[in-house]
């Protein structure tokens, strides 16, 4: 691949614009950045003769200029895992509307991490970077990264609330707190008579995952029912599927399955119903956990404990907002709660 | 928003590198780059001091030296559908793997395109851009882009299946030819005893949807067969539902259902089961379309017209690199076939 750039046609610049268009050159920047406050006529004329002259800023220089790139890097595993599609979905145009775009950067399927991708990624220069996965840790990404403070997407363990000691790396941190969605799932399985709950889990090094079956062990402990037979499953439908046919044909079966994610609860109850030829609610309730879009589907009907996707892609927009207003300031916190949503598959 | 850049700390050259490393400025340019080669060990060593050195190749500022940002601008209605999800995934794996970055720009619900959106992406640079949708036109986005010579999905109509005129913008394209899928579908349907057909769209401006329906028009009028019964739909699962239930209490009932796309079959099996109490397939079959991972669910089982995923990236990644190593070269093509996989819900 040669690397000329010779066939680039000469761009129009600023200076022209304001010329032609009869404004500041400051007023052209402007018009091109949807946080300064402009007069709308004067903006649509300024983008008009903008868009006469072919003229649009460009990034590359601005970046080296200004030392913001308007790009927010995000660390996924996988795109399309339905969660994460639907959070990039938002966030992407929650971000377009800030300015930003983002730009996605994938880790290997088994979660581990190319330091050559985190140099890649260096050399975008992100202006932020969300970590939606856990094991590239802060002290990896504030090696790695020039300016942006990462985010990490924290799912707190009973007892770790509190926020990150102030002498480690500096990072900023939306809390998801699973609590009270977990206890009104086990409050109503409860209400619903059951004793023996299975938890059919997700990938055994996620944080979200093993946050979820602490949890649940301690609403159990607390509300006096047996801990949850632990089905070893990777958040995807398949290794549901046959987590909880082994829970039947080889251990005794249960009353009722908490599935880490919507995903897999979907693999949970075809399970039951089309391998184990049982009724699911009346003979085995399936709780969820995402809310995903697919869990309205009448196939599954699922009740499920939801994050809010709006305010959640509400608070990272925050997170970066604030951290971009105040580089230096300590470690920003968002908080986020959890709700059970009641449908068909408990009751 | 501060747009000062002076927290960045310090940024080790390559010239640091280079010397630490006892090689040439240009190894050390050639250890960043995939592409070159360079022994093993060499790009292992120069890796190790960069890391040392905490140093990066800046992305800016070589975009502007060589003209390239190794970015890929990819236009897409909602990442969150289905089938764009999992397109997206992969396709992001296969261009790190090739030194990009994908940067997503999403149109809104309604497929129309904001003017500043196009200006915005033009900011970044990007080294191409694939359309996802089609309202964007050729023309449009030949105006805005100053390198990248745009990749269009090209679902052709009967009849369509030649190269774009050599008049117009510059463009590329990959077809993808639905007829053998829909034929294998529809022979299948005919050896069943099928007489009834009906179409439940998608999106009637996209023009997947639109070739998809010409398509199945010209093989039933090839087999002898009556033209299909059109059902609106969005592409949606909930739109699908209702129009599956219009079907059969205001119409008459069919004895197969062909969807845009395997969302909306899901919606149309959902509605058949749940709510007009009818059997998958014995009382209606029903054929999807793209074969998206969910296709195989218990639930669905669904029989469908399948796009390869793979293939559909390895076509968008050669037609990158394509124009890439020739960026005057005439329209570049890559085409891409259709088959049926078969499963539970025709039979």
């Amino acid at each position: 691949m040669s690397e000329s750039g010779s066939l680039a046609p000469r761009r129009a610049t600023a200076e022209m614009v304001a010329r032609r268009a009869n404004v500041s050159r400051v007023a052209v920047s402007r018009a091109f950045n949807p946080h300064t406050s402009l007069k709308p006529e004067k903006r649509a004329l300024i983008l008009k003769v903008a868009q006469e002259l072919n003229y649009t800023p460009d990034r590359a220089a601005r970046a080296l200029v200004s030392g913001r790139s308007h790009l927010v890097g995000i660390i996924v595993p996988d795109v399309c895992s339905h969660w994460e599609s639907q959070e990039i979905d938002a966030l992407t145009t929650a971000l377009q509307n800030e300015g930003f775009a983002t730009l996605l950067f994938k880790t290997r399927t088994d979660y581990s991490m190319d330091e050559r991708l985190l140099a890649y990624m260096r050399g975008f220069n992100p202006d932020s970077v969300i970590a939606f996965v856990e094991n590239v840790k802060p002290t990896t990404l504030a090696r790695v990264l020039d300016r942006a403070v990462p985010i990490y997407i924290h799912y707190a363990r009973p007892g770790e609330e509190a926020p990150p000691p102030a002498d480690g790396p500096l990072f900023d941190r939306l809390n998801v707190l699973q609590r009270t969605g977990v206890e009104q799932a086990v409050a109503l399985l409860q209400g619903y008579g059951v004793k023996r709950i299975a938890y059919v889990s997700g990938v055994a090094k996620s944080r979200a995952n093993v946050a979820r079956e602490a949890m649940l062990r301690e609403v159990l402990a607390d509300r006096g029912m047996a801990p949850p037979i632990v089905a070893p499953g990777d958040f995807s439908y398949d290794k549901a599927y046959a987590a909880t046919i082994d829970l039947f044909r080889i251990g005794k079966g249960v009353d009722a399955i908490f599935a880490a994610n919507d995903v897999g609860a979907f693999g949970a109850i075809d399970a039951l119903r089309h391998e184990l030829v049982l009724r699911v609610p009346e003979d085995v309730k399936v709780v969820g956990f995402d809310d995903i879009a697919q869990s309205h589907w009448k196939s599954y009907n699922l009740t499920t404990v939801k994050f809010d996707l709006n305010e959640r892609v509400r608070a990272l927009v925050r997170l970066i907002l604030r951290r971009l207003a105040d580089p230096t300031a300590p470690s920003l916190q968002e908080t986020l709660q959890t709700s059970l949503v009641v449908r068909g598959t408990v009751g």
